[in-house]
């Protein structure tokens, strides 16, 4: 299990990544894959505004810049918010072993359901990452629910 | 509920989407999406060994596709094999409606928790989509483990 330290250090590169995204107008969430000797594999930020891309996700923008692995049982993902369905579905099927979350208030996804299946799940409480979002949230209500399948309307 | 006369006519073209993809030597695996009127929001396949793309299953690829949208929940997901986790949270967060899967013999992924979730699941038990699994998986077994995150080494 990654220490304290070492996740806070590793939650950087991923609140990097949100910060960019914010600076596009877009939601700022961010993720980083890291390999077992702490370096980044891939880092992304969510797309949706940027590139009218609704399937590129913080951790799937991170998983698709790291590359074909033959596995990742070895690797960490840090993302700066709770990974939705989407995302936790992505980390189960492909056995990533470790995933360290900046904040889960503003959103709670699959992580405890993660935990139930063997993998090993940290959250920050990062105040940082929450502002990130609590100020997208508050700003642009309609993508932020469109981005997690929320929005209302027929 | 889509009928099974509709729902094989809609998995024809996920079935075309596999066959494109086997014809690339790709991991031949199609889907589409489909608007509640029986139109193509959008379709794809599998492109691990395409792009070198770890992201992109059948089913993220149809969604990507398909688009922005307010929401899913009267789309249909088409798809011609049994989801993975990671598609299968994609069903469930973005609230799509209805799944419809060509075969879930070669691999099951989560479709019984979609359905546990309220999610509409039909598996159609078709031969063509079996025979093409079947017949990759004997040929590139180590292409298909790792695309379900099951490859072996370290």
């Amino acid at each position: 299990m990654t220490t304290r330290d070492t996740a806070e250090a590793m939650l950087a590169v991923a609140l990097e990544e949100a910060e960019l995204g914010a600076a596009e107008g877009g939601v700022p969430i961010g993720a980083a894959l890291f390999g077992p000797d702490g370096t980044v594999l891939g880092r992304g930020h969510n797309r949706r505004v940027q590139d009218d891309d609704p399937a590129t996700h913080a951790e799937t923008a991170a998983f698709r810049a790291a590359g074909r692995r033959p596995h990742y049982h070895d690797t960490v993902m840090v993302t700066t918010l709770s990974p939705c369905w989407y995302c936790s579905g992505l980390v189960r099927q492909f056995g990533i072993g470790e995933v360290i979350i900046g904040e889960a208030a503003s959103f709670s996804g699959g992580h405890e359901w993660l935990a139930d299946n063997g993998v090993r799940i940290t959250v920050l409480g990062d105040l940082r990452c929450a502002e990130l979002m609590s100020e997208f949230i508050a700003r642009r209500p309609d993508v932020w629910f469109e981005d997690i399948g929320e929005a209302r309307g027929d």
